[in-house]
């Protein structure tokens, strides 16, 4: 490639990271080393464009066999135009698929914008986007995308809170709603945070009563949903025991919140289906002992990253609790 | 305002519409006007320049005091550079503020994407972006962001099928992998998908079986997933049964896939400890009733939408099956 004869002008440690990235050989791990190439390299490539290669835009290859080209703000990025970056990426595309990449992602930070455009123009969409970077991405081979999509589902948690002393339930009613009808509290699970910890968050915000997860309920699927920007809604109830019994609402999110009798709860027509279905799922449990109805969380080691996550499912009995029969095993 | 005194060249109709909406009488809920109103509107005010007034953006309020602006390609959009655009969305926010509104929401298609880098400028970020639209978003008042996130979850379903008659159940090697354990076939839900569909889908893709489903089993939840764009992801288990037996594998995704021993798979070292702990809570509902074990599924109406939902949680007695102690309530 002629853009190697160029290459004495720059320090031996950019020269060497080049050279490599131009066979492949090297993982760009390090951030700043890929910055740098991206910059240099680009700007290496523009002066060939009278020569008989084209330029090309050089990424990281990952082992799906997609590129990824890391945008980013720089003497170069800034100089070029829209129409420039629509050619390289037109050239680059051509030697992608004559290498056989299977697709190209494009991270492009919200200052370089207009290359976002650029990109469509040679079939680029928006893979999702974030506060200030936008994933683009281009299926490469024939067919219909193989590529993963983006997060699908926004996740709610109610907590019900229950008073085993009294067979009461901590109730709200939601300001600004047409229709005032009980339910339990709660909200959306903040980036990164335990379905537990989010009932219990939601639960004090709004009505000022501190308590303890216990176990999960109920699970609920929505699809298109408009307070989801037309994503999906996963909303989950859990069941949780207070700490805590005097009532300190939020008025700008409640109207009224209240210590129900969860026999009242369960036969009120002032309430939501679902509260009333949960009422007599609790009604259940507090009758019967709640292992009757609980999906108890207990954290397992993560496989690849060793780290812990929260699993919910029917307790399995112990050994020792364990009745004669569950030794049987079938044929 | 100036603005009203260019009406005279707008037909009737446009006329009222601007009007209304200039006096925040109208919800433009019909689309192709809230267009032709944008469109006809910002290029009106441009032409006031020179006058006193501001000129602005016009957009839908909502009812949390949020504005919402639809840029669409036009003759306008079209001819305006990011500068003078930067301006006008500068002018707007200040009317906007003055106004008291809470948040401002910008829908900008790829096209337009160098009016991304501008509203930057004026402290947008992105909210969300997805295939040819993104969508920025300012919060306006002192203080945090009060604004929803956008979906943090991919959902991934796993199908464990269960074949009663000789204890075994359907498993799988991934392909590629450096362990080759055992595990559930399953994969990502596609957008809008129910779990229980996800689970049969991805089982016959996988393995060629076909398979009814039956209930949900167990729900892990991980952050900071690699495989989820670094969003969190939502691994669900569900029990299905099988409706065919014959193996005719994907070789693009397994390694193997066989009919296993329930007790093999329990006790196997050669699996995930999320595969292992299922096998044993399978085991216990295969010996004691899947009841034991299962959160059975559920359709009921939506309050608002009336559209159904699916719920699952621990089955309810029937009236009918109610031990007398059921009946019991406390004090």
């Amino acid at each position: 490639m002629r853009v190697i004869y160029n290459m004495a002008s720059l320090s031996h440690k950019l020269q060497t990271i080049l050279r490599n990235a131009l066979s492949n050989k090297t993982s760009f791990a390090h951030t700043t080393f890929f910055r740098a190439f991206t910059w240099s390299a680009s700007r290496l490539q523009l002066q060939t464009t009278q020569g008989t290669n084209a330029n090309v835009l050089i990424g990281d290859v990952d082992r799906f066999g997609g590129v990824t080209v890391n945008l980013v703000e720089s003497d170069f990025t800034s100089d070029i135009s829209e129409g420039v970056f629509c050619n390289l990426l037109r050239d680059s595309l051509t030697r992608w698929r004559t290498e056989g990449r299977t697709a190209v992602w494009l991270q492009v930070p919200i200052s370089l914008s207009r290359f976002v455009a650029a990109a469509s123009v040679q079939g680029f969409t928006y893979h999702h986007a974030n506060k200030d970077r936008a994933i683009l991405a281009l299926w490469l081979p024939d067919g219909q995308s193989r590529l993963p999509g983006f997060a699908t589902h926004q996740v709610g948690v109610a907590g019900a809170v229950v008073d085993e002393s009294n067979g009461k339930v901590l109730v709200v009613q939601d300001k600004n709603k047409t229709v005032n009808a009980w339910k339990f509290p709660g909200g959306l699970s903040d980036p990164g945070e335990n379905i537990g910890t989010t009932a219990v968050r939601e639960v004090f915000e709004e009505t000022g009563v501190r308590s303890e997860f216990k176990s999960l309920l109920s699970i609920r699927q929505q699809h298109n949903h408009p307070g989801a920007f037309g994503m999906s809604d996963m909303y989950i109830v859990c069941r949780l025991s207070p700490l805590t019994y005097d009532i300190n609402f939020c008025t700008q999110e409640c109207l009224r919140c209240e210590w129900l009798e969860l026999t009242e709860l369960a036969e009120t027509g002032d309430t939501t289906p679902i509260t009333s279905r949960l009422a007599k799922l609790l009604l259940h449990g507090l009758n019967q002992g709640f292992d009757k109805i609980d999906l108890p969380m207990e954290e397992l080691p993560a496989v690849y990253s060793g780290r812990f996550y929260q699993l919910y499912h029917r307790k399995l009995p112990q050994a020792h609790e364990q009745r004669p029969e569950d030794e049987v095993h079938r044929p």
